[in-house]
């Protein structure tokens, strides 16, 4: 395409900019319009894309990290022959695969759901590194970012990460259009503002006119073959471009344009260029391959291990069995014991030193080419990046965490180091497995488990070692429980996970002792939860009382709880959480302190019983 | 104090800081050394502050955002004659207030509580915002960062925030020891890159060796002097400074020194130098007064209003009835309506732009200032900022925190713009207010209630109109609830709030037409919960049938089923939530599919009495 087909491209992606919105009612026209001759140049001329085989390995990866500028993205799609005109004007209404921001679970080409701010550029990043690192294809990993999410600091953690990696693969595109959701941005069209804070991250930088087509080209050009490090291509753009109406106004942010039609005319009307997009070189998946075979570590029973260092050794063996296994951690890899991983396989390790939000983007970077990632850090921290989790499962990306040192039991590191929320948190997060192994054989097998599985998946750890209760051949399947204290007589049933899990049995044989027999349930899988064992305990025992080294909302008792949700008569429930604010303390005092201890679980129990509570 | 006493007094930092690590058997000595000249500087020559009164408002304010260098913080503070040997030595255990990582619910002299790193910086531009734009008392915010946390966007995001409002009272030492947890940072003693990234942030930097007091007092006065902007000391330091053994070394990273009693002598032994801190300048509180009477808006019963909107007009005022109150946004104020404040209250609204993080660190500044802030962006994005809000916790801080565009209601825009996980998040932080309002009277009364509240306050608003149903006069006390629908017959009770209470009313009139009887509880305080309403519901209706828009764990249902954790007989609850990942649909249609709507309660009503699940 020459100079002036380009520019009749960049007309076209914004009348069906236009267009999708106005059948819609909504969306995002003007934020697209700025970014139209960007996309052009880009999609006619640099994109190496086989949009026929979505998983090519050799394709180059466009990240649309605005994502509300739905309608050039799928404008795009239209002119490169991937979806048709009817379904471009399907956008947003229920069914379409043209949601309102783009999502992988829905389009084949899409790379990430975006759509919270400042989230595109980091995944961008853990796609480049995959790309460098580990595929050695040269597919280049081009992102779209808007001026005004250049305020999140998760696009400057990014920087660093990809400055600092040298990822000559990644070409981000600014969209400098001056104009924020509800006014002018803190830089408004000061290019240099944003050029100078790349450059300080060790970026290459362009600055150009971004409805120059030709400037444009240059700029891509001269990414392309800048080597050592990421390019930043800073354009300068006008929010609704092209249109006198819309040009450079505020106030238009996220409507469709009142006067389409007279816009479209303005426009030159609607167009139906085709666009021969370039194809990949050839490259073949770069999955290396295994042994095949997970040789777990093995403990014996009775052995005092923390499961933390279980999480790592059994991270190293499955690295060994599976080539698609690649770990992260958040410069705490001593504490989670990752780095057991790290010294087998250095090659798919990643230090992501203390940014958590980029860790979790550069995992689902990693998930989007087909790599298995676990990514470490304190269970407390894993807050850091909630959104990124969030958002993640919006993607149906397959991540494993792992967040360590839970709960008050990590001792005299005081609050802000335990993870008393996490539980809650990634409950919550959609179609997410939540577990929580008490020892160490238990840990390795729920390692090698979560490889296999969709979605999020969480594992919880503990800092200090426990005792090994199970053999290293017994079985935990996602979903299932151990009763390991039971009789036919039992008052009530204790439900525990990891460290209150052998708070527990000390309190049960101490009850039994007292003529008190009661049920322990190992509920390792929080979630999915064993509804089958737990429907059970009710009948048997009619009271649950649940133990967690957690806060009192959103995790081991209200799991318990929904596995009543259906109807069905409820046992009574009885929780013993973490209510208090802790200090520091040793772990025992933490335990004692907070009413999770076996002395805690067995006076609460008794209590039940004598005042006749429990029938 | 000259430069060998201030040598020496460095000195002794070191020491205490080894004998309060060694006295714990944990904690960080080594990177308390490698920051103790740069404290024994700041503490002797320029920090302004009265030990006696923490509170008063000349005083200089310092944070110490590597929050695990507490030993030295303590040290300090006994040098200050703030605390005693004896106190220093009770570091980290149970009941001290001395903990592993500093916070003010304990000392007085903390301004925020720290250790999940690059929080620190971020406060600290709030603090200093506050003495810059609200209390023009010409205190300066000092704030002690470590390298590693300079890996974190938050630290970004707050340098950007900083630079920008030429926060010229802001000064950061970062003290560069080249050494992480798990060993070398990024950049190592690479000062140029810590200042490069600075000074692209529009900040001031200085280079300097931070173990040479003069230089240290060179750079510290010429922050003090620097105009219009804020200044970074950057610090090449050594982590472990002044033990052969420890000095510059890796692998002892938060652990106390093997031979503590050797290191203190090579130290040059115990000391009990005691500094004069220099008074702060007087100064007075500068809290403007308002009119002191809150005039809230009203609306007549079966109006059309969005809670966002009766939001914004509450919040503008009550900044009228009181002059303690701020406002910040995440550059949505057009969609959360807090720009309803900004037009009436421009001096007190602070606009953060998309930066979620720094506006809720901001809001912690305010409110360790005496401030009464609120901070209003998507409950969605409110999990960008999940770790700020967890450590505001921990500070005790009082925060009010505002949702808007809650759950599925929202429609086209997608999941990726719907709080959806925001009542899980904010219900297991410690201490937290949990308000739902489903009519803008009730969220009226709300905002002007949560001001006087303690602790973290989260009111969940909703994007679309609803029809008013309470008075202008009703009352919502925190802990209270509504019972709509009543009556002796009642077969089940509903359970909800915000959009989904509408739905419920809509259920219950069609059921009660069917001859089916139902309760309505307007569930608005989610947290603290109505337990007497719910019991007495439970008692005589026998089930409880949650409806929210919101995911199924940690939000509505959960809060009722904690209704009955005491050990008293629990209803059958049966929930209806969001359990499938949403796309872009009208907010019927939306409200449809989740299973939420009128129709989806009646239906799940009725199948629970035909089918005799309820007695």
């Amino acid at each position: 395409m020459n100079t002036a087909e380009l520019h009749e491209l960049g007309q076209q992606l914004r009348v069906d900019s236009v267009r999708a919105a106005a059948a819609a009612g909504s969306g995002h026209p003007t934020s697209s319009m700025s970014a139209a001759d960007l996309m052009a140049v880009l999609l006619a001329r640099h994109l190496r894309y086989d949009f026929d085989r979505p998983d090519h390995p050799g394709n180059d990866r466009f990240v649309l990290s605005k994502g509300h500028a739905s309608p050039l993205l799928y404008a795009a799609y239209k002119a490169a022959g991937a979806i048709d005109d009817e379904e471009l004007l399907s956008f947003r209404t229920l069914g379409s695969r043209l949601e309102g921001h783009p999502t992988p679970q829905r389009l084949p080409w899409v790379e990430t759901a975006t759509g919270s701010l400042g989230q595109g550029l980091p995944v961008g990043v853990g796609i480049a590194l995959a790309g460098k690192r580990l595929e050695h294809t040269g597919y280049r990993v081009w992102v779209l970012c808007g001026d005004s999410e250049m305020a999140e600091g998760s696009v400057w953690e990014a920087a660093e990460h990809a400055g600092y990696e040298h990822l000559d693969n990644l070409i981000v595109l600014v969209d400098v259009n001056r104009l924020g959701q509800r006014g002018p941005t803190r830089h408004g069209h000061d290019l240099d503002a944003y050029a100078r804070r790349f450059r300080a991250f060790d970026w290459h930088t362009v600055e150009i006119d971004g409805h120059d087509t030709d400037a444009i080209d240059r700029a891509m050009s001269e990414a392309v073959s800048t080597v050592g490090q990421p390019t930043a291509i800073i354009a300068r753009t006008l929010k609704g471009k092209g249109v006198h109406d819309t040009e450079d106004r505020e106030g238009l942010h996220g409507k469709p344009l009142k006067n389409a039609d007279e816009a479209i005319e303005e426009l030159g009307g609607v167009r139906d260029l085709r666009v021969r997009v370039h194809e990949p070189p050839p490259a073949r998946p770069a999955h290396p391959a295994g042994t095949g075979t997970v040789t777990l570590p093995r403990w014996d029973t009775g052995e005092q291990v923390a499961t933390r260092d279980a999480y790592g050794r059994a991270l190293a063996a499955l690295g060994t069995a599976r080539g698609d296994v690649v770990v992260l951690d958040g410069e705490v890899g001593d504490s989670t014991r990752s780095e057991l991983f790290a010294k087998e396989h250095p090659d798919r390790f990643f230090e992501c030193y203390i940014a958590e939000q980029q860790m979790i983007a550069a995992a689902v970077g990693f998930a989007a080419r087909g790599w298995v990632p676990y990514a470490s850090t304190f269970a407390a921290f894993l807050t850091r990046a909630h959104d990124f989790i969030r958002m993640a499962s919006v993607s149906g990306s397959g991540l494993n965490l792992n967040g360590s040192h839970a709960g008050v039991a990590i001792g005299q590191d005081g609050p802000s180091q335990m993870g008393l929320e996490d539980l809650a948190m990634l409950r919550a997060v959609h179609g997410s497995t939540v577990l929580y192994p008490c020892d160490a054989n238990q840990t390795a097998r729920l390692v090698a488990t979560t490889a296999e599985l969709d979605g999020i998946r969480y594992l919880r750890t503990s800092r200090g070692a426990t005792p090994v209760i199970y053999g290293p051949d017994e079985e935990f399947p996602v979903g299932g429980s151990k009763v390991l204290r039971a009789g036919d007589h039992d008052r009530l049933t204790v439900v525990a996970a990891g460290i209150t899990l052998h708070e527990a049995l000390v309190a049960a044989d101490a009850l039994s002792a007292e003529g008190i027999p009661v049920r322990v349930v190992d509920l390792y899988s929080v979630q999915p939860v064993d509804r089958a064992t737990l429907h059970r305990a009710a009948e048997d025992t009619g009271c649950l009382l649940t133990v967690e080294d957690h806060r009192a909302e959103g995790g081991l008792g209200d799991a318990v709880s929904q596995a009543f949700g259906d109807g069905r008569p409820v046992p009574r429930l009885v929780r013993l959480a973490v209510r208090t604010m802790p200090g520091s303390a040793t772990p025992a005092e933490q335990l004692h302190a907070a009413g999770i201890d076996a002395e805690s679980i067995a006076a609460t129990a008794r209590l039940l019983v004598e005042q006749a509570v429990v029938p």
